[in-house]
């Protein structure tokens, strides 16, 4: 089978759904879409690597679906309506692409969201690089740099979850559960469109775990962030499995649940109350504190990073 | 150094031009651009490895600058205005960072495109997946499939010249021309918004191979296409070096020139002279017919193709 026709087959004929904004796509030199009057165009790209963003004998499928939606999580945080997604594909062979156009099916059917265009190429190990754009009214995406002194912080999703299932995957724990709790991500894009609507301007996902990423974002807005543990559902949750110290360290420092950080002035409340949990207040200064029952933990480890 | 350090230090601070169509970039969750009123967007993703797209011995500024360039040349072949670039980079070190980053800011430099994003990841093999985006006037795009049967054939820039040199460096030729010829790829940027202008509806451009790429735009458009090899001036060229079979085979199948091959009605001529060569002529049919002074060549091997 040539490249051509292994990529209408493994890819496009599975992925048939075309936005109603493109106006060209499948097969030409490059995809051409429509931005409506008014609305900006909002893009990111992430790579994904066999032995680095999955353990090499995680089943393809997954680890594809896992991918394109940790990419998609990107356009929740900024609050965007996701509409095109791009693939670059490094396969080790035929049944790779098979199974790589598998899993990005899964992750894309029924969402409303077109697989515009990609590209493969013979390679060692399986990877992929997803770039993937949508679009918002003008002016209104979701920042790291606009958080305030006294804003409340807001978490919408779980964390911990998926460090603890790829933990447990890479003890031996194969069962459909635990590979399902890592490789399912929930891009939480109808979420960041509510909270973008309902007026919030400051939000991240969480990918590299919850400390690195607030601190990302205070950074950029010049804040410092106090946030309360006990606040956190899942952090109740793994404690009683797991203990106060291991619990914490997963919640805190456990990336790849995607879920979404954002703050809000406290006139928000009422609007936040039913899609997400306060879990701590930004304060003036610097950095973040992570807190339980009011009493400041000392965490080393800040979260995942590839060149450390 | 940190991989948030490292995408400054190695990409970001050494490309620090923002496009005026960007609100936000740099650090944020996404990008975030705005497309003019009337204008339509186009993207196209490459991906390039080390070992399939470039020798591995192969200096990796030298590759990263070709693989950008080669990326943006999709948006030539659209008529597209470049403005904005993302790299996937997998990369085995941090030397490896820098000099992808340098290769990356040889090719962006003075142009006027923006790298707006991109992630890295530690691999065994360097390689990038390379997005890019343009604008254009809404329903201007030269297409693949716009062809007409009547329509003469014309090439914008050189042919061959690319797999000679890739040639010549893979016989252990590595003087500093022969490694420029491979690594030098000037996407065609310019000629293709003139094209467009110019009333110009159907391009491609040529990656894979003169015949492997103008099979794709004849069976797009449903007509046939005769190309004389006589009207391509590097034939002439090529052909007094290696004589008349190598120097063919070159240029009907050599990939990696990045020329632009387009087609137009024959009232277009005196708009398209002064900018491109006439090479052929489109006819009712199927398939691509390469002649030498008007007798049909036979040529096998049409271009290159990563998993046959």
């Amino acid at each position: 089978m040539s490249e051509f026709d292994l990529i209408d087959h493994a890819f496009r004929a599975k992925l048939p759904f075309k936005h109603s904004l493109t106006t060209i796509s499948g097969g030409d030199d490059a995809s051409v879409h429509s931005v409506p009057d008014g609305y900006e165009l909002v893009v990111s790209t992430d790579m994904s690597l066999a032995g680095v963003h999955w353990p090499h004998n995680f089943p393809l499928e997954h680890a594809a679906c896992r991918a394109v939606n940790a990419a998609l999580s990107d356009l929740a945080a900024m609050g965007a309506q996701a509409c095109w997604v791009w693939v670059c594909a490094a396969l080790c062979d035929a049944a790779a692409a098979e199974m790589m156009g598998d899993g990005i099916a899964t992750a894309l059917n029924e969402s409303g969201i077109e697989l515009a265009g990609g590209d493969t190429v013979k390679a060692k190990d399986n990877s992929l690089a997803v770039t993937v754009a949508g679009v918002l009214p003008k002016g209104t995406a979701m920042r790291r740099d606009a958080a305030q002194d006294g804003d409340d912080i807001w978490l919408c999703g779980e964390l911990g979850f998926a460090a603890q299932a790829l933990r447990q995957w890479q003890q031996g724990d194969s069962c459909a559960q635990t590979m399902q709790a890592f490789s399912y991500v929930q891009p939480r894009l109808a979420e960041g469109i509510v909270l973008r609507q309902g007026g919030v301007r400051c939000c991240i996902d969480v990918s590299d775990g919850l400390l690195a990423d607030s601190e990302h974002l205070a950074e950029a807005s010049g804040v410092g962030m106090e946030i309360e543990l006990s606040l956190i559902p899942s952090f109740k949750h793994l404690e009683q499995l797991l203990g106060k110290d291991d619990a914490a360290n997963l919640v805190l420092t456990g990336g790849e649940d995607y879920a979404l950080v954002c703050t809000a002035p406290v006139a928000l409340r009422d609007t936040l109350l039913p899609l997400a949990v306060r879990i701590g207040r930004c304060r003036s200064g610097k950095g973040v504190r992570a807190m339980l029952d009011g009493l400041e933990l000392n965490i080393t480890q800040r979260g995942f990073d590839h060149f450390a």
